[in-house]
Order: structure tokens, then C-alpha cells, then sequence
């Protein structure tokens, strides 16, 4: 970098942790920052736990990665030229009927087959990548299918307090309980090197928004991406989700989620906690005090869509990381 | 064109009918004429009448076109660079393990959520024409399933000259009996439009290679195509097989399968019946005669592969194309 240019003179590096839907909210907000040039470099890291579904179903029968939150990621990065978003929406294609096909996509029905083909499951979304256009790439958190397990109160009827294991995302994520703690089975999975190094590589690194246990926190518990994010030195933002999600974060509020994430990763420092204004109201000292303690500023800005929905808008989310990643 | 240009100067317009391996021997060699621009137009109308295996469990399931043939074919005309040389043999896998999706080729089922997606069965086919960047369209016989019956004798135990009703592609195709005769159900279905538009336009049509009963002579009991290839000035072109068929063609020489295509279109004109010179020594003063009497030409090539499978070779097969399409 020459001394002329201060930081926010040049495109920045990041790498984006998450899974489903929230991590295609943050995608879609990165991906503008890349078409403004204020991004030239975007990774996706995606949690590989998913156990249900057409994922769940194309797991157990080619004992593959889950690859419904990869397409979704790739989805989300896609251009708006025609050729990429044809292929975005074909590949999101749920198949209805009746029969064997029902409720898979084809887009999971792609990645398995390339998957197969090519015997190499980051070349494969990289060629997928490359049909659609993405404005970055999109990585598996590891190369073996994993398991969440969680340790969950409130679900033993004789002892309300007793804590009570849970295998399975969608268990885990349905859970009648309330989730004290989770891990990974196995607890010690193969990582995939290029998102190692992309953390490495990265200037910011961004967790969340998301399903809060089962696709945030699960990247911090596996050790070498932990290891990778903790030592690098990428600044970490964390995204605070907008509102509780029934199952996983019943009567969560935004410093709760903060605070369940620090105690899976104790060693993590947190350069900004974006949270929107509106849903931080609540609770609002105790999440800046959180904040602190992990050696974060806390940044408050409108990133809701305003519709009703728990969504963030990927053009105030944009802005929003604009401003911190500038520092503008 | 312009008056200083022979007709063997400018680059030819050809469709070609068939399905299945026999089609897809016949693109191979097209597709050569149309890297040596020999060929500028080429377009593959393609049987839809599977009912076995992938295409027919997609046909079940969905109610769609069998998209097997169709996928073939769009393979067979794809380029020898790496994009699509590497998206053809992804189209081309086909599944294996023990589950639901054993079987299945990832290009039966993109092209399927393809015509899920678009609505329109020719628009989707191009889409996956641009992604392979075939040398040429994929275009279906009819917009609508179809199913071939048969005419069959000797499967009568009780009267060895009975004709029995033999109903589907992969019952016709396997019978022990003798085929003498096909039909379509139903009689008169809705042809593809762009195919008509095809042939009329068309300086050459090519039928066969393929499998006679089942892939060959269907395109002419479609009333509209046979109607459009009766009348229109291209030029016809029956590639004759290089062997019997056990099944559909047993104990049939060369003259034997021209014999029963003039059957079954009476009214055709055809102008070139290209024949392997090795299988057709066999009879062949009675293939030249058949020939004469449909007002064609024979011509006699070697076109076999010379491996000892009963298959065309490209550069062989291209090089006769060549030779009768620009008289030279």
C-alpha cells in the first residue's frame, strides 16, 4: 500500500462468517461495497452443520457437505446482469410434486453432482461461482459434514433445571429449551485451508447476522478458524441479529447474543458491534459495557428493513459497514 | 447470397433428427463443420418419447418433456474449450448411490427445473445451449410428451403371425418380436414451432443414425415436421446404421432400414442415402435400387469407427457430410 493512501483510500479485504439466511443479508449488503469498489476482495464462510431438509437428505445419501446454505451464499452474491441472475434463480429452484425430487433444489442437486465430478469441494463452488458471477467466493467452514450438539435447560419435565443434550441443527434450532452452551461434533474438523487463509489475508472479518447457535457461533468452535480469526490481524465486526429467533433465542436481547458469542470465544477481540438502533433500545448500557469489555466500540445505525420483518436491508446494511470499514 | 457464390462457397443451414446415442454421433460430426465453418446454422431436433430410466421417472413425476435425449444432445454439441467442455461432463453425471436420486444425470434435472423456472420448453434449452456454448440448438420434436406404439409380430404365442399393440420407447425398443410398423400417441401432437422454422429455412436434413424405430422414424409421424420436411427445399440425407439392432432392428440389413423409413413416409424425397461401405456389402445392389427409388443417391464411405463397436466416427462421419454438402 503506498503511504499516500490512508485506509480508507483502498478497497478493503473480507471475509464473511454466517449461514442461511443471515448470511445472505450480509452478502447482499458486502456485495454492493464490492460494485462500489470500496471491497475488491469477499469471501464467504458458511456453516456445513445443516442436517435437515434437501441438504439433510443429499448428506445422509452421499455422505456430502450440506449444500443448501452454500447456494444460498452464492445466490446472494450474484450480479444483477441477466446471464448470473437467470442462473441464481434457476439454481434456487425448490422442486414441488409429489415424488422422490420434491423439496430438493436444483442448485443442491448441482453442487453434489460437481462435488462429484470434480472430487474437489472448493473448486466446485468456485465453478459455480464463476456461472453466476458472484462478486466474491463462497467457502465450506469445513471439509467433513458436521454435527451441532447443545447443552439445553427447561426440556427434562422431572428437572427443569437439568441440562439436557441436543444433536442436530435442526433439533438444536427447534429446541423447546433454552441453549446454554454448544459444540461441534466432531469437535476437531478438517478446516478448509483457503478460508484459513483468507483470514489471514482479510482486513475485516464480519460475524453475523444469522441463526445465533447454529450459524455464528459453530465457526468459532472450530479451533483452527478460531485460531485463524483470533490471530489475525483482521478487524472483527460483529452484526447483532434484530430480534429474538423463536427455538434458539427465545427472550434474547442484543447484549444477550453478545454475550453467549464472547463466552464460546473467550480469547476473541471485537473491533465494532454493529447493532441497529431500534433493537438495541433495550438494555442499551449493559450491551455497551459488553461491548468494552470485549475491546469493541458499539455502532448504532438504522439497518432494519422497516417492513415488519426481522431483516436487515442489504443498502443501510452496506452503509453501515461502509462507515465502519472507512471510517468514515 | 451473392451471384459469384457457388452454393459449396457458403456455409450450409442443417438440421438433423434423431436421439439418443445415434443423434449425438451425428452432432459430433456436424459440430465439426461448424468449427470449420462449413456450417453455420445447426440445429438438433431431438425424440420425446423416453420412458425409461431418469427421463422416465422425470417424465412421471413432473409431467415434462423426457429431457435425457435432449441433454445429450446438447452435450454432443458442445465446444472443445474448457468452460463448456467442463459444464457437459457435469451435465453428464449421473448419480449413483442407494437413494432417491440414484440415476439421475444433473442435466436431466437442471433442464427439468429449467422449464419449472422459465415456463417455456425452448427458452430453457437455449439457456443451457449458452452455458455449454454449443455449436448449435437443441429443439424438441414436440412440446409434448409422446409415446411410441408398435406393431409387433411374433410375440403371440398362440399365433406366431398375430401383431401385437407393443405400447412405449423402452418396450418397443426391447421387444423379441419383429416391429413392422410404428405409430405416435398422440397421432397429432403440438410440434415445437422453432423446429418447423428450422427445416424450412434448412439447405440440408439429416436423419439417423440412431435407433430405427424409436429415434428415427418418430420425427416422421409427427404430421406438422413431416409436412414441413416433404415440402421444404433442404435436401434430406439418411444416415443408415452399420448394424442390426437386436430389439428394435434384428436380422435387418442396410436396404432393410431404408426400406421401412419409405414405409412410413411415403411422400419423403430423399436426396443422399449415406451408407458404411462395409456394412452395406452385404445387399448392396438392393440398397442402391431402394435408394434410386426414393430418388437419392448412394453414397458408400467409410464411416464406421473401425474398433469394432457399431459406431460412426466424427471425424470420418464429418469428413462424408462434408463431401455431400458441398459437392465436393
Amino acid at each position: 500500500m503506498s503511504e499516500a493512501l490512508r485506509p480508507s483510500d483502498r478497497a478493503q479485504s473480507v471475509v464473511a462468517f454466517g449461514g442461511g439466511h443471515g448470511l445472505a443479508a450480509s452478502l447482499g449488503a458486502l456485495r454492493l461495497l464490492v460494485h462500489d469498489l470500496e471491497v475488491d476482495d469477499l469471501t464467504a464462510v458458511v456453516t456445513v452443520a445443516d442436517n435437515g431438509g434437501s441438504s439433510g437428505r443429499l448428506r445422509t445419501e452421499f455422505g456430502v457437505l450440506p449444500p443448501g446454505d452454500l447456494r444460498m451464499a452464492l445466490a446472494a452474491l450474484c450480479g444483477d446482469h441477466q446471464w448470473g441472475d437467470t442462473w441464481a434463480r434457476v439454481l434456487q429452484h425448490r422442486f414441488a410434486g409429489q415424488g422422490e425430487i420434491r423439496g430438493h433444489t436444483i442448485g443442491n442437486l448441482l453442487i453434489v453432482g460437481l462435488w462429484e465430478q470434480l472430487g474437489d469441494p472448493v473448486a466446485a463452488l468456485d465453478w459455480v461461482g464463476r456461472l453466476l458471477g458472484t462478486s466474491g467466493r463462497v467457502l465450506p467452514m469445513a471439509l467433513t459434514p458436521i454435527d451441532i450438539t447443545a447443552q439445553v435447560r427447561g426440556v427434562d419435565p422431572a428437572d427443569p433445571d437439568a441440562l439436557t443434550a441436543v444433536r442436530g441443527q435442526v433439533e438444536v434450532a427447534t429446541t423447546d429449551g433454552i441453549i446454554t452452551s454448544i459444540a461441534l461434533e466432531p469437535a476437531d474438523p478438517a478446516p478448509c485451508p483457503e478460508a484459513i487463509d483468507a483470514v489471514h489475508a482479510a482486513d475485516w472479518v464480519v460475524l453475523g447476522p444469522g441463526s445465533w447457535f447454529t450459524s455464528v457461533i459453530p465457526h468459532l468452535m472450530v479451533p483452527a478458524l478460531r485460531e485463524a480469526i483470533v490471530t489475525s490481524d483482521a478487524r472483527v465486526v460483529v452484526t447483532l441479529n434484530l430480534e429474538e429467533q423463536a427455538g434458539e433465542t427465545p427472550g434474547f436481547g442484543a447484549a444477550d447474543h453478545l454475550a453467549v458469542l464472547a463466552e464460546h470465544a473467550p480469547d476473541l477481540r471485537v473491533h465494532t458491534v454493529l447493532a441497529d438502533t431500534e433493537s438495541a433500545r433495550d438494555g442499551l448500557e449493559e450491551l455497551r459495557s459488553l461491548a468494552r469489555a470485549l475491546g469493541a466500540e458499539l455502532v448504532l445505525a438504522d439497518v432494519a428493513r422497516g417492513d415488519g420483518t426481522p431483516r436487515h436491508d442489504p443498502v443501510k446494511l452496506a452503509a453501515a459497514y461502509s462507515s465502519i470499514m472507512g471510517g468514515r
